[in-house]
C-alpha cells in the first residue's frame, strides 16, 4: 500500500487541522506543509502513543496548520523497528519513538532512552538539556541523517511480569523474557534469553508460550496490554529502565527546510512532551498500581538483595562495554560523569527527603 | 518613571526580536503587538532569572516576532511583590514569579508553588498537569482576573544556612530565618522567627545581622547569591519546598485576547520551561554544591532526626489549618490525595531503584 493510502487509512483528526482535509497541492501552494510522523507505537496507546499524537497535535496547533503533523501507528507504513530507516531515507518525514531500537545502527544510542542502572528521568534531563547528552545525540545522528529531540519520558519502569516467584539467581536462569536494549544483555549474563518485540506483540508472545516473563513499562501502560491476565507475579524495582527518555527524530532535510521560529517550535514541543508525559505516567501509574493489586490479584514483590546486586553487576559490565568506537566512549564518560555529579546531588536532595517524609507520613 | 521609559532603561534583547525596536504604532498596524513581562527576581539570575527570559524568549521566538515578550526585573516597573497586583490591575500584562508570594491574597496560593512536606517537582507536575492541580488553579486565580500556567520548577530546596550548628530544637528557638510562605509559619511553631524578603534583599540582610539564618533555593543559586562568604552550616534536607513550581501570570484580558494558536504556545512555553530549569537545576546544583565544599570551605550537615521529625509535624499542622475557605479545602483535599496516591508510586519506583543504585554504585 502506499503512503497516501496509509495517510489516508490513519484517519488522523488533528487539533486544528483543516489543512489535513486538504489536497497536497494547494496546501503548499498556501504555505502549508504535511508531514509524516510514523510512531514505534500502536495508535493511542496510553502514555506513549497518545504522547505521540499529543506532541504531533501541539506542533499542529501552534503553527496554526502551517504545519500539520500527520501520525502513523507502528505498522501503518513501516513496522515499528524500521521507522528509523524511513526517516533516514526519507520515505517518512520524522518518527517518535526509543532510540534504543537502534541498536543494530550503533549501540551508543541506547544512551539516548536509557541504560542498565542509569539515570532517572530527571537526572537524565540535566544531562540531555544542560549536562552535555544533546550535543553528543546530535553527533551521532548526524551521521544517519536524522535531527533527534527528546519528546516523552516513562519514568521509571517496573522490573516485570514473572510466571514464578524470583527467589534466587536460579530463578533466573532459563528464563525467556522479552527485554530490548542492554537489558537484555544484561539478562542474558545472569543466564536467561532474552529477545526484543515491539510493545503490541508481546502479550500474544505471552499467550503462545513464545516468552515466560516480559517487561514494558509500568502499571499503567502494561495494565492496558493486560499481562496481569495471563502472569500474577510483578516485580520492582526494574534495573533496566530507570526513566526512558522517548524521542522525535527528523528527516535532516526537512529539518533544515525548517524556519528558525519552527524549529524553535518543534523543540519546545519536546520539551513539553518531557513534562507532559512524564507526569501522566507518575499521576496515572500510582492508580493502576492500586487496581492491579485490589481488582486483578496481581502481588507485588521486590527483587530479592542478592538477585539486584547481580544485576547491578551485570548492567555495570554491559554498560562499560558498550563503547564500540571513538563516539561510543565520550557519549559512555559523559553519560557516567552525569551519573555521579547529578546523582549525588540527587541523593542528599529528593531522595533523603523523600525517605524521610514517606516514612513519617506512611506514604 | 513610567512604563515605557522602564522598557527602554531595561535594555532587553531578545531572540528574533526585531519587533521590540519599532515604535508601539507601526508594531500594531502590522499585526505585531508587545508584552511586559514583570518579575520577581533579579536580571538574569542563575535559574531564576535566567529561566524566565528564557521562558520570554521563547514566546517570542515561536510567533517569529509577532508576539514580543519584555522582560522587567524585579524593581523595574514594580517591586518584586507587586507583581500580582501590577498583572491583576493591568498595569503589567503578564509576570514570572512563585505564588506563595500572593498568600496576602488567598492562602491557598502556596499550593501552586510548594508547601512544607509537600510534593517533589514530578509529583507536583503529576498534579498539575493530570491530576486536577490546574483547573483548581484556574478557578482560584480566575477570581483575581489572572490566567496561571507553570513554568519552570527548581527541584528540592536546601535546608538552609545557619551561623551556628542545630544540634537540638533548642537551637531553632530565637533564630530570625528568612523563609517566605507557609514554612516560615512552620518556623514561628517551632519558636524562631520567620520573615519573607526577595532574593536580592537576603545578602544585606544578613550582613546587617536584620536575619541570621536563610534559605534561598539550593547550591547553585545560594553560591551566586554568596551566603558562603557570611555562613557556613548548610543544612539538608529542606523541610520547606521539596519542588518549587514557578509560574506565569497572564492578565484574564490579554489572555483572551489570544488566539488559540498563542495560547498553546504559551502553554508549551510554560511546559517546555518546566523540564527546562528543573533540568538546569539538577545538572548545575551538582557542580555548585562541590565547589561550596571544596573551595568556600561550607560544611555540609544533615538536620537531626528529631528536629526533622518536628519540622514535618509542624508543617502538618500547618498545611491542615490552610484552608480558610471552600476552594481553599478543595484545593488541599486534592493536594493531599495527590502527595498520597503518587508519593506511594515513587516510594516503590524512583526512591527504592535509587537508594540501591546509589549504595551499591557509591553514588
Amino acid at each position: 500500500m502506499d503512503r497516501r493510502s496509509f495517510i489516508k487509512k490513519a484517519g488522523v483528526v488533528t487539533a486544528g487541522a483543516a489543512a489535513a482535509t486538504t489536497l497536497a497541492t494547494p496546501a503548499i501552494s498556501q504555505g502549508m506543509r504535511e508531514l509524516t510522523m510514523v510512531t514505534t507505537w500502536p495508535k493511542n496507546f496510553p502514555g506513549l502513543g497518545t504522547g505521540a499524537q499529543r506532541f504531533a497535535d501541539r506542533i499542529t496547533a501552534m503553527t496554526d496548520g502551517r504545519i500539520t503533523v500527520n501520525l502513523l501507528a507502528a505498522g501503518e507504513l513501516v513496522p515499528a523497528f524500521e521507522a528509523f530507516d524511513a526517516v533516514a531515507s526519507g520515505a517518512a518525514d520524522m518518527y517518535h519513538g526509543a532510540e534504543y531500537y537502534w541498536l543494530g545502527k550503533h549501540k551508543a544510542f541506547a544512551f539516548f532512552t536509557a541504560v542498565p542502572m542509569g539515570m532517572l528521568a530527571n537526572e537524565f534531563d540535566g544531562w540531555m538539556n544542560h549536562g552535555g547528552g544533546q550535543e553528543l545525540w546530535d553527533e551521532l545522528a548526524a551521521g544517519f541523517g536524522v535531527k533527534g529531540i527528546m519528546a516523552g519520558n516513562t519514568g521509571v519502569q517496573m522490573g516485570g511480569w514473572f510466571a514464578k516467584e524470583i527467589n534466587s539467581m536460579e530463578d533466573m536462569r532459563g528464563l525467556t523474557m522479552r527485554m530490548p536494549g542492554l537489558g537484555g544483555e544484561v539478562l542474558r549474563r545472569m543466564g536467561a534469553s532474552a529477545v526484543s518485540i515491539p510493545g503490541g506483540e508481546i502479550f500474544p508472545a505471552l499467550q503462545s508460550g513464545a516468552i515466560d516473563a516480559t517487561e514494558f513499562v509500568g502499571p499503567w501502560n502494561d495494565r492496558a496490554f493486560g499481562f496481569q491476565r495471563i502472569l500474577k507475579n510483578y516485580y520492582y524495582p526494574g534495573f533496566h529502565e530507570p526513566g526512558s527518555g522517548l524521542s522525535a527524530g527528523i528527516n535532516m532535510d526537512v529539518w533544515n527546510s525548517l524556519t528558525p521560529a519552527d524549529q524553535t517550535i518543534f523543540r519546545a514541543a519536546g520539551l513539553a512532551e518531557n513534562n507532559d508525559m512524564y507526569s501522566e505516567f507518575m499521576a496515572n501509574n500510582g492508580t493502576s498500581l492500586n487496581a492491579l493489586i485490589n481488582e486483578d490479584d496481581v502481588i507485588l514483590r521486590r527483587f530479592p538483595d542478592d538477585v539486584f546486586a547481580e544485576m547491578v553487576r551485570a548492567s555495570e559490565e554491559v554498560v562499560q562495554e558498550s563503547a564500540e568506537d571513538e563516539i561510543g566512549q565520550r557519549i559512555l564518560d559523559s553519560y557516567l560523569r552525569a551519573r555521579r555529579d547529578i546523582g549525588r546531588w540527587a541523593r542528599i536532595s529528593e531522595h533523603v527527603y523523600a525517605e524521610a517524609r514517606n516514612s513519617i507520613l506512611d506514604i
